[in-house]
């Protein structure tokens, strides 16, 4: 048995014991380790690279839409913290505590920032004085503490990072632009740099945010049929300016409350891309958020081939992320290696490839292997990756549609829950929710905005008021 | 008196009371602002866009040597923390304790990281098995807590924002080189982003980082005449490889102890550019640190103004950061602003200079202004940042020699020490130093690579061994 055999059987297979795969998953691929600190995880290189090509995304997103960056503080003094009543009752349970030093207690429990709100709602009203201040468009970059009592790498987790966008506005109507705005973001986010398609709508009143009016959300189906919330904009309106008293003199010179928003996402993306486009080798990378693009691997090298590897690598590394495995392991070792970390494309040369002037490149998503000579290497690796990320999509897409269901019946709803996807159903609304999450486990993903399916719900019998997509749920 | 007299009024002059013009500049350049947790700080959007500048330049100079970026836990469990006994005698004071949650007390307390070089350790001995492993070489960007008494904007603080590298090589020689390597980037990063001229070397035994066997600084002198250590690359030799059971297999399958370094720079950064560059007007940002280069002020725009304005902003931006400010503000209080928010170039544009095809251009560190034709102008901007950068670098290292005094008596010492700067003295070692410190208050900076000044140590009369740089510091 080689040793790459041994690497690749460590995993369990996918269909076997999904859950047990995507652990095995995260360790083997090095996409994390756990720590020391329980529930808290360690965001390895290439997990830590991934979540830097989705910031540089997002960050050059945001820019272009008005957004600036900043930083608020990591902890929140208690009081401050309990100004929201509706968002301190949905975040208390969970907040971590700071309550003493080395050397003294503290008059007033600080809490870790498990969302930011009230912080920015605070700096908000000291600097937004006149409508000549507005809108503000702030985001922030940080981790945040959550403690949740079960946790799961990148999906669940006492600690993880994200951005968090608050902003301010002077009308209704602008705040309800930005909450759409930047949930189109999100979803051109996916389609652009992860190969996720997304499913985007609004939430149910009972899933929204904690203190938020309105929630959009974007969803993702994952291999195994469960859907998963990949990131979440929300309308505020002028509750927490009531709150934390954000006012501003219009220009007829009177005093007005302003509107705000928030809007977030998180590592837990990376679990989404491991969960849609992951197989059996390991992790299958979306080619522009891999943090390596293009693996060479030397085969049996002489001073040729090693001289020829360097120019390819200089060559490619204009314009890709280019890694060169030049370590004293076999090279069936790192390509089980390299398969598991994803890595877009290999590139094998050795010294009768070199004579022929040709190389081989293999692709993570399909495992096609092409013969390319040298001359047109730099075309084939850029359009490579361009196909392959569109066949990415494609496939994601697909199994997203081929799995979306139409539930007219709660018996037929209870059927497709079964084998796992999205369900469809017009309910009467809450009553109906509730139901179906205590008899199913199911929940409501996201209102949509298309016809009824029936007269009538199906769970209550009551009038459907609304389409809704259901699914299980991380 | 018109509305920009007001606000150039409100600032106390760099002078006249340093410590109040710092802290004026910081709130009216809107760097930062307090907070409602005490001791903590909010980065506003031009405080933290130049901390982003700086994390972008470093990024780069971290990946051409071979770094990878990854996250730690915030929390430490507070027994791995007293695992190693200098380190935690240096923090345990400082330390913030995560005690209790929402629900429940902790059965262990839990500390804000103040550094992380314990959790670095544990994971390295968790992934560092054999020579084929080594060198591992990460850096995290995050921010840390410690419990600081008095907290002054940016210099010191209760949260602060930096980098932290830390690195694991299989010989003592290597990691030394890793130890001086950095050190020379940080110098680099002053010489080409900051414009500040650092003065480097290494730290008395009674300066050094709790833990480390060796710590190396950069060091600036601000207008007051004190300095500011800036940042720190510490060599560890294998005492935390040790105390964390770091070890690996070379290559003759030999078990040995690892070695390590640890480096770091902060937002203090941001406080060495107010205090080595600013002046009564406000801030002056060196041009490649800047987030906004270029301010583009329409003057009594008509709509022919304004479609020139908006073509100069296109044709600038594929190279420079540019702002145009359109507000319904007086010209003259825009010049105000931009002047107090340190933006190097300010272009203004009137129907009468459209009309000759040209613009005035006012450098912020000098207040030259210059009449240059429009078609001139890209390269105009481009070389004028350049020599801009080039003078106020030139500006610093004037300030800075001009201000460096080698005494060789006590009194000498004491002379120079009335007028600020930096000072050289030869010294018998650690009893001198504390003995001055007592006395001046002045610190050993760093130990200089220098012939003696004086046989006998002016101080105790004994036997001088080391030259070393003196300075009231920060």
């Amino acid at each position: 048995m080689s040793k790459n055999k041994k690497l690749v059987e460590s995993i369990t297979s996918r269909d076997v014991d999904f859950s047990q795969w995507y652990t095995d998953l995260c360790l083997k691929a090095e996409l994390m380790d756990y720590s020391n600190t329980q529930g808290f995880i360690i965001y390895r290189p290439l997990g830590y690279g991934i979540w830097e090509n989705i910031q540089n995304y997002l960050n050059n997103e945001f820019r272009k839409t008005g957004h600036q960056n900043v930083y608020m503080p990591m902890l929140i003094p208690e009081s401050l913290f309990q100004k929201e009543k509706d968002h301190v009752s949905g975040f208390a349970p969970e907040t971590a505590m700071v309550t003493t030093t080395g050397v003294e207690n503290l008059s007033e429990r600080l809490i870790i920032r498990p969302t930011s709100e009230v912080l920015f709602g605070t700096h908000y009203s000291k600097i937004v004085k006149s409508y000549r201040d507005l809108p503000k468009m702030y985001n922030q970059w940080c981790s945040v503490v959550r403690w949740e009592k079960t946790t799961r790498p990148f999906l669940r987790g006492k600690e993880f990072l994200w951005q968090e966008g608050h902003t301010v506005h002077a009308t209704a109507e602008e705040a309800k632009k930005e909450t759409h705005q930047m949930l189109e973001v999100y979803d051109k986010l996916g389609k652009e740099l992860l190969a996720i398609p997304f499913v985007t709508g609004r939430k149910t009143d009972k899933e929204k945010f904690a203190g938020a009016l309105e929630t959009y959300a974007i969803e993702a189906l994952m291999h195994d049929g469960q859907a998963l919330q990949s990131g979440t904009s929300h309308y505020f309106g002028n509750e927490f300016a009531h709150a934390f008293d954000i006012k501003f003199l219009n220009d007829k010179n009177e005093l007005e409350y302003a509107y705000q928003t928030s809007w977030g996402v998180s590592t837990r993306l990376i679990g989404a891309i491991i969960m849609v486009h992951g197989d059996d080798n390991g992790l299958v990378l979306p080619p522009y958020v891999a943090p390596t693009q293009v693996v060479i691997v030397p085969i049996r090298p002489n001073e040729e081939v090693l001289s020829a590897v360097k120019q390819i690598e200089n060559e490619l590394s204009d314009k890709f992320r280019v890694f060169v495995d030049d370590s004293d392991k076999s090279p069936g070792w790192k390509f089980s290696e390299h398969e598991m970390k994803g890595v877009p494309l290999r590139i094998e040369i050795g010294p009768r490839d070199l004579e022929n002037g040709q190389v081989v490149v293999t692709f993570r998503h399909n495992y096609e292997k092409h013969t390319v000579a040298l001359t047109d290497l730099h075309k084939f690796v850029e359009d490579g990756l361009k196909t392959m990320h569109e066949a990415m999509y494609q496939k994601a897409l697909e199994a997203t549609t081929s799995r979306t269901y139409e539930a007219k019946s709660y018996d037929e709803f209870k059927a497709f829950l079964k084998q796992g996807g999205y369900i469809k159903m017009s309910t009467c609304g809450e009553e109906a929710e509730i139901q179906i999450k205590e008899e199913t486990g199911a929940t409501a993903r996201v209102i949509l905005d298309e016809p009824l399916l029936t007269e009538n719900c199906p769970v209550t019998g009551k009038k459907a008021t609304q389409t809704i997509l259901f699914a299980r749920a991380y």
